[in-house]
């Protein structure tokens, strides 16, 4: 996307317009129009895209039966207020991801992901089939809401900086932007810590307000620019091995849907879960490579030992001071997580993680290509 | 699921029952029943189950305006015959995997998975971002159907062993049983390579007609009994980085059909293409860790070095005898994968891998659990 259009929508960032006053939802022969808000730029690849197909293919399944409209962040309300506007009823879903809402409930992270813990694939499993969904919902009916995910934008990279890093002893003091869980690792580790909103981080490299930033992964950060003012691209992160979005409905008005609309949505967003990781799978190497090849972007793709070493260490502590002090259900929450994350890294462990070595060191075809 | 009802409703076995003699689909008040024919025994874990739920899907989200019965291996054709029924239109739609039917089209291997190809997540994103889907229409189009993916096991386990491998001088003569374009690599590694029905490998393990075999995972495995006689299990595949599942539909029939009903089907199948991997995921490493502590299994993480080689070097020969000596629309199909691959590989490699790596080596929360 262009750089500039995303920095005047910017979602996270403080440019968020005023609230819109839109009519009711219009209902007319059988046929309803829900409003979707989304804490994210209109078309914001993988994430603001996703949001729209969603929203499309229900319209679609339904034969516009269920029509949803979507509004972009600050079309209708900022983007951090997406959740509160279906809340007061200003909206009928929002389309974000749940660890924005931390504020409400620090259980809420684990449904998006946290330093160290569950990919993807892991999180599907546990939602879907070890009793994830059963305890988001436990977070989620205490404000009377039902959650999807939605998408998922699979392990990101790990930031942009100056350097190639030696150790752990090159980040001290570091001003570097990252934002939740994953920022108070990187504080705990010894950086300096800011939460820029996305469309704010390339000046302040530029400038050299920032020393350091992470954003998603290469189809997103080729689009803010931030290759032409760092050239050392760590490209797999230790505090974000994926981040899930969701989709979420006030439940009183979905579970008064016909229960055809409520499949509907339901299989939309499941497949979008596939769908969304596809687009970024798809789309991060053409930009990484276009980001080696032309613009002088050095790779590399391993932490030194002592910053995973570290990271590693903050991240338990994090988790432990959660487990500690969270709300009885985000309690619950962080136990479930930390028991299926102990079973469910077993299978990445024994199987995915090494055929992938074995791949690598073995199997070169890149002169068939 | 019991071994015996396996056994007795074996889906690639030779047990299949005629098939039977059903009325055309009934078509009443606007509402239409399909037959959807499977590969697999009814309820088989994560295959059969799959089709199931993405016929339930269908007829949820339609309100039963696309009812879709399932028969299950056997119980209208025999397994190996559910393609060629929806083309001779005994049935609208068939639940298999593409591979079966390479003898079609050699082409059909690369849209189920091949040897040190493609994990489910990089398939997913040629074939929905890069083109993959556009070539397989290719292929199906020659015989008047529509396919789409509906699952994925995952990277598979790579098989029952009587004792632990040390190199490549262990597999020689080996009676072992894999089925496909593993077996091919096998053969050309030396093993003397059957392809036995699932239903009948337990049988020949304790015969000792075979001394080895592969069927899927632990999820499947375990439940065919295999961990009785045989104690040393690979858990990685690096034949079967994925075995993705497949609905084909009679294309004239599914463009016949309301758009609607069209996009419902496309999101039901894309739906359980992360719910398949999901049930896997989250049932594999409980079936594993069972076997482990009860039953006395050991596992094998890793193959000996020699192994990977020497099978890295047959998969690589066997792919260019496919580019070599394929017709032109799976010469294109091969192309394309191979392409598609040597891109998408360095997604996974660059930070998927070491993600998991760096996880596995410093992040222990085994005592939080």
């Amino acid at each position: 996307m262009d750089r500039r259009s995303f920095l005047k929508t910017s979602a996270l960032g403080g440019s968020a317009a005023a609230a819109t006053s839109l009519a009711a939802p219009a209902v007319a022969q059988g046929r309803i129009t829900w409003r979707m808000v989304t804490t994210w730029p209109r078309n914001f690849p993988g994430l603001g895209t996703g949001a729209q197909r969603v929203a499309d293919r229900i319209t679609a399944a339904s034969d516009g039966a269920l029509t949803v409209e979507v509004f972009a962040a600050g079309e209708m309300v900022p983007a951090l207020q997406s959740l509160d506007a279906v809340i007061d009823g200003s909206a009928e879903m929002s389309h974000g991801a749940a660890y924005y809402w931390q504020n409400k409930s620090v259980g809420l992270s684990f449904f998006t992901g946290v330093p160290f813990g569950m990919t993807s694939r892991e999180l599907a499993a546990w939602m879907r089939i070890l009793g994830g969904q059963e305890l988001w919902d436990d977070v989620y009916d205490q404000f009377g809401l039902q959650g999807f995910m939605s998408g998922d934008t699979g392990t990101q990279a790990g930031g942009w900086f100056q350097n190639e890093l030696s150790g752990i002893e090159d980040i001290q003091g570091m001003r570097f932007r990252t934002p939740g869980l994953g920022g108070q690792v990187w504080q705990k580790m010894g950086a300096s810590v800011t939460n820029l909103a996305g469309g704010e981080i390339f000046a302040a490299l530029q400038s050299g307000a920032l020393d350091a930033a992470e954003f998603v992964g290469p189809y997103n950060d080729r689009a803010l620019g931030f290759h032409q003012v760092r050239k050392h691209y760590y490209t797999s992160s230790f505090i974000e091995p994926g981040l899930a979005t969701e989709l979420v409905v006030d439940k009183a008005k979905y579970q008064a849907l016909p229960e055809n609309l409520q499949a509907i949505i339901r299989d939309a967003c499941q497949a979008e879960y596939d769908e969304v990781p596809s687009e970024f799978y798809a789309n991060d190497p053409i930009a990484l490579a276009d980001m080696v090849e032309n613009h002088g972007v050095t790779v590399h793709r391993d932490w030194p030992d002592s910053i995973l070493e570290a990271g590693a260490a903050a991240s338990r502590e994090l988790l432990v001071e959660i487990l500690d002090s969270a709300d009885p259900v985000s309690k619950r929450v962080a136990e479930g997580f930390v028991k299926n994350l102990n079973l469910l890294r077993t299978r990445t462990e024994n199987t995915d993680l090494t055929f992938a070595l074995a791949r690598q060191k073995y199997f070169d075809i890149s002169d068939l290509g």
